[in-house]
């Protein structure tokens, strides 16, 4: 166990790791050069064109010694852009997101301060663990409720603050929920006009013999919804195409590389190996060989770009069908069209950037079959995920590659390579495996066939949550693998959990102390630096830049994963509340954690991070079950704890909090959650009025013929030219199509007919 | 432990004892005073006025004896109607509900034949129960899986056995839910024109201090369905006066009684005391005395009904909103209206007989926090319900009763009453208990405020479900209170519940045996006699009744009690399945049970019951439900069981068979309940447009002006006579109100008011 001083100089040191990190990322983020590794944002958002240059300000390096005084200024200008700017500027997703950090302050201050005021000393003032012979203690434990020895009446302070932190949170995520709520619909009604508001993604079209699914979606929406259907777009399967694309698109980054290396030293003529990675077979020349590779990529392209808009059966059985109203919308999104409730599904499209082209055709029973498997898959990648990698770690060892490669033998046994591998080898395994868990989690949701991206990240976000709850808070808490720990827990009695876990809680207070100082703080400094964009901006910027728009394509703005940065900051809530009435030595840690990230995603988000899509803070439903999640969790512990230190009279009064917890939860869902699922018809009415009133002239078919057509379409040389807006697009699409005759020409016209009705 | 023989001769016991019920019913039913007890249906449906009486069958007494000759016929003749008839005849929820012993034939029927073939003989030829000494053994535990020596690789019939039950009854369920969800929506579509079809409920009007309810209602509907909303009925808060006529009905009952008394014995006129239940008070002239009360009632009745009337605060928060279309009324039932999701609740409105309306005024958080209170009022009631009976039981003594009333002393000691007292009263209060518990979880039920008397059921059949499986089944099999068991449930691993429970099956196998035959056989065929009802009718015959009309309100069909009949018939669900892979020889014994069951009540189906209302088999994915809670049961159990037979290498593939079971249940969730839940809008328009071909002049104002009106303006004298179709009803209301001036009229007119636009 460590003492205060012990944990002060870790606290020292990591503080100071961060602030190296920070130190040189203000001056790394002063330097012209990166200005598009840290600045992207403003380019992105056409504000800013090239670095800033003035005096003394060289087009790399910044040599003013005035803004290196200045260093510090990022910090107070994160904080003061106003909200509504915020999210004017960067969406609601971002705003509400770091929303999440200041209530992660509002709800640890207040408990922070009650703690230390009450719980520390009626924990200090006892002379419990100093009687213990047998245990070492130190001043940590102390101030935890260790230290109040069984059977106390003092329990009663603990039980009266569980009551009162409980209490204090619900409020505040009450509060919380409530203005969420209000920004989302201000946010929803402040829009300007976008597609996805008329629009309903339908799928599971059932198959017609004698309809085109166009025809078959056209009559069905003509029929039900006779007053307020206005067209619809159907889907294509582009997915080949969309892969053709992408190795086109990594061609011509190889044939600019070598282009440019051409151009440095015209004496050498670039070749290359044209088998495997460039690892053996011929070698040719680089140039003309990606040049070819391109041209007949590209014939293959245009093949198939063809082949989609001729072949009926690369129309997949969904369409983006829209409405003359918002209502119109509403009302489709929101009802059951047939009494087959597995056909004719409607929910609320996404904005089309949100789209998850992929997962558009996938019938009911297949669906539900993919939600068994991924679940058992969850449950098992939870629980067993370490098996996998002890195996591989049993096969990483020195005899195990000798075995398999016996030429590296000598190279092998040299020893300091030997070390290497023997230490670091078999934490490389786990390392690589957590590095690669949130791909396998987003690969996972994919499976389960979630149709925008937007849901898929809340998916891949509740799948990793449940991992760091078992594995990182459970798995530090119990010793034993969570294997074990399962095994364990499925032969002790359900009231017996909570005590095997929460006796050891206290214990683990320094343990979750240096956690939350290395992972919290260094790893918050390190978001800054963005040492991984950063690194691969000037690589690309060597090799590929030739113009301001390959610079432009170079910058990776990177977004807010909510995916991965979300259940990670659920684990300080669920620490927070945990230890809040055990041993609040470790809130002002996390305080610090929530204030650091704070300020540092603020800045992230206002300067860096580009969103690729907008949910409207769709997330907030999620957000608020898992701190409440926590809440339960931290309850039952607490309930098991005390159960422990012969406080029979005391506990039975914390058995109603989860209770009361849950019922909370069912209130929240209740009260708010539909703002988050369904546009209500008052909303829809209201802004539909607005702009009958505003634009009477409008014609909405006109603006939605093309909002929902697979981004491989739409992309470069192949958008389509602005028509005039009076004329019948049909008839638009037939002159064009017959007067120009090409390829691109064709597929397009026949893309817009079927938008048509 | 009863051997084959002890079975055989209980078994025949209980038959006799069910065939002299069905005797006894046989002769009473053929008797021509009794033909309103035993087939009201008929006159009910107008069909029948007076019983059949030709020969030498009397009015009283049927002395055909030929008639007697032929007293089975009933039972053919309850099969003969053919179901599309039965479902004109009964309604869907009658039909629907028989199928449930249906389902429960064709599922077990099976079953029991592979059982008999595979299992019986696997068990039969071990000689592992003949070895042990130490336990006396019969015959049916030699059937049984007891017989089976531990470790034996014979338990893999068992486990095959055990997965092509679940298959095979998959199969089943997945076939009637189908069937079910095709009759409802047959029937929902072929249903004669219905308010329902064109009205929502709307509940949680918010409060608007410029305009009243009505007023509110109509310029919210006006603007936000403003294509579809056609008129609007407000609801009165008429408990008070709902309660004054109930007493009215009670008094008219009682002057009744005495007119007769006095008519038939006109020399002594009837006396009453005036005191509290007729027992103390002054003596006074009976008739008089209820003329008076009767008068005075009616006063206070017309004072209470002209109040409601006038009195804006009488007007509750709640309104019916009728629509032009069955398509704008699925639409508005099915969206969201406001972005407060806890105002403007839209749900599909009840059929007016199903609607129950003391709940429709239930704010939101009073609601929430109900639903809290009933949830831990359920719990305890579930697992604590002995601890009052036992207080009573403790009072319920002689000891006790000598303490609280001393004066009854020589009565109480006298050998025979204390005998009795010691032998029963125990027992009584229990049984009381029993008896009034449906009721009691009834009231649970209206306290959570469902609004409708089909979802008032359907939640109270849910709890009294669960009260059967605790405390009856699970109370049956380990040994203790319910209380004890939760106690040791809490302190045992979860791995360890099924085991302890599993192990006990096939011991209680022969208890369960007798239950089925007591509570099964011999409770149907009390059932088809009808006691009750049978005995009050006779009563009221005699002393109440003098027209034919009286003679028709003393008929009490009853109506299949769904709440109370549903949840007892699921524990034989339960048994069979938990005991079809243990015990096979349970099956034969609830095989009986369906087919008898399936035949009286399919005779009273047709022949008794008038249900109170029509809710379209709504029941169903409830009895879906729970069946499939029966099959995880069971399947845990055969784990529970198997994994102390020393059977390791056989358990671990029946882990795979609760889970498929959950999932089979969540696939038939998404693929059919919608249809129970939501009208589909294809459906709605099928009938809309058909409606419109077939009465383009259809009025649907004036159809729809007085449907959802409480019960209480409509009853008797009250009822408005029916106005021009093709005038105003506004200006219809008015003048007649300003001709007739009654109170009655005004009052009328005044409701008519609020429900135009």
């Amino acid at each position: 166990m460590a003492s205060l001083e012990d944990i002060g100089v870790a606290a020292g040191i990591n503080g100071l790791s961060a602030l190296v990190f920070l130190l040189a990322y203000s001056i790394l983020r002063l330097q012209p050069i990166n200005d598009r590794v840290y600045f992207p944002k403003w380019y992105l958002k056409g504000i800013r064109a090239s670095p800033v240059s003035s005096g003394s300000v060289t087009k790399i390096v910044n040599l003013d010694p005035r803004m290196y005084l200045r260093f510090w200024n990022w910090m107070p200008a994160a904080l003061q852009m106003p909200e509504p700017e915020l999210i004017d500027h960067a969406g609601l997703d971002s705003a509400v997101y770091i929303r999440i950090y200041l209530l992660g302050l509002k709800i640890f201050i207040p408990i922070t301060a009650l703690a230390f005021v009450v719980l520390v000393p009626v924990n200090w003032t006892n002379e419990y663990l100093a009687k213990l012979k047998d245990v070492t203690s130190s001043d940590i434990d102390k101030l935890s409720i260790s230290n109040v020895p069984p059977g106390s009446s003092r329990f009663w302070a603990h039980i009266v603050m569980a009551y009162v932190f409980s209490f204090w949170t619900w409020y505040k995520l009450y509060m919380e929920y409530k203005i969420v709520t209000k920004m989302r619909l201000q946010f929803l009604a402040s829009e300007s006009r976008r597609p996805d508001q008329y629009t309903v993604l339908v799928k599971n079209v059932p198959a017609d013999p004698d309809e085109s699914v166009s025809e078959h979606v056209d009559h069905f929406f003509c029929v039900n919804h006779s007053d307020h259907y206005l067209t619809h777009q159907i889907v294509y399967n582009a997915n080949r195409l969309a892969t053709l694309v992408e190795n086109k698109k990594s061609l011509h980054n190889w044939l600019t590389y070598y282009q440019n290396k051409y151009e440095r030293n015209p004496s050498a003529k670039p070749t290359v190996k044209t088998g495997f990675w460039g690892l053996w077979g011929q070698r040719v020349d680089a140039i003309d060989y990606y040049a070819t590779e391109i041209e007949k990529l590209t014939e293959e392209e245009e093949a198939e770009r063809d082949k989609i808009t001729r072949d009926p059966k690369a129309v997949i059985p969904s369409a983006f069908v829209s409405f003359k109203s918002r209502w119109g919308a509403a009302v489709c999104a929101q009802t059951q069209q047939s009494s087959n409730p597995t056909i004719w599904l409607t929910e609320w499209a996404p904005e089309p950037r949100d789209v998850y082209w992929r997962n558009l055709a996938i019938p009911y029973v297949e669906l539900s079959l993919r939600r068994l498997l991924i679940a058992v898959a969850l449950f098992f990648l939870v629980f067993f995920f370490m098996i996998p990698i002890a195996i591989v770690q049993s096969f990483a060892n020195i005899e195990g590659i000798e075995k398999v490669l016996p030429f590296l033998k000598p190279v092998i046994e040299a020893k300091t390579i030997k070390s290497f591998i023997q230490g670091f080898l078999p934490g490389i395994a786990l390392k690589i495996f957590l590095i690669l868990l949130p791909t396998l989690l987003m690969i996972m949701s994919k499976i389960e066939g979630y149709t925008s991206l937007s849901a898929l990240e809340r998916k891949s976000a509740s799948k990793y949550h449940k991992f760091i709850l078992v594995n990182v808070f459970l798995g530090s808490i119990v010793t034993g693998t969570a294997l074990q720990q399962l095994h364990d827990f499925l032969h002790q009695s359900p009231a017996q959990i909570p005590k095997t876990v929460g006796v050891s809680i206290p214990m683990k207070a320094t343990f979750f102390i240096s956690y939350v100082m290395v992972d919290g703080w260094s790893g918050i400094a390190a978001e800054i630096l963005r040492l991984v964009p950063f690194v691969i901006f000037h690589l690309k910027n060597s090799f590929l830049v030739k113009t301001e728009k390959d610079r432009e394509q170079a910058m990776d703005p990177g977004s807010l994963a909510f995916s991965i940065t979300e259940p990670r900051l659920q684990l300080y809530f669920l620490l927070g509340l945990v230890y809040a009435p055990v041993s609040p030595i470790l809130l002002p840690f996390i305080i610090v954690f929530f204030a650091f990230a704070y300020v540092v995603f603020r800045h992230q988000v206002i300067n860096v991070y580009d969103q690729k899509y907008e949910s409207g803070a769709s997330f907030w439903p999620d957000v608020h079950r898992r701190i409440l999640i926590g809440q339960v969790i931290s309850q039952l512990l607490l309930l098991g704890l005390l159960s422990t230190k012969e406080a029979a009279q005391t506990t039975p009064f914390l058995i109603a909090l989860p209770l009361l917890t849950i019922w909370f939860h069912l209130f929240c869902k209740g009260r708010f959650e539909s703002a988050f699922l369904r546009l209500p018809l008052q909303n829809a009415v209201i802004k539909d009025t607005l702009e009958r009133a505003t634009e009477p002239e409008l014609n909405l078919k006109v603006y939605l013929e093309d909002a929902y057509i697979h981004p491989i379409f739409k992309c470069g040389e192949y958008r389509r030219p602005i028509i005039d807006e009076e004329s019948d697009p049909v008839i638009v699409a037939t002159k064009r199509n017959s007067r120009k005759g090409s390829k691109t020409g064709s597929s397009e016209s026949s893309l817009k007919l079927s938008s048509t009705r």
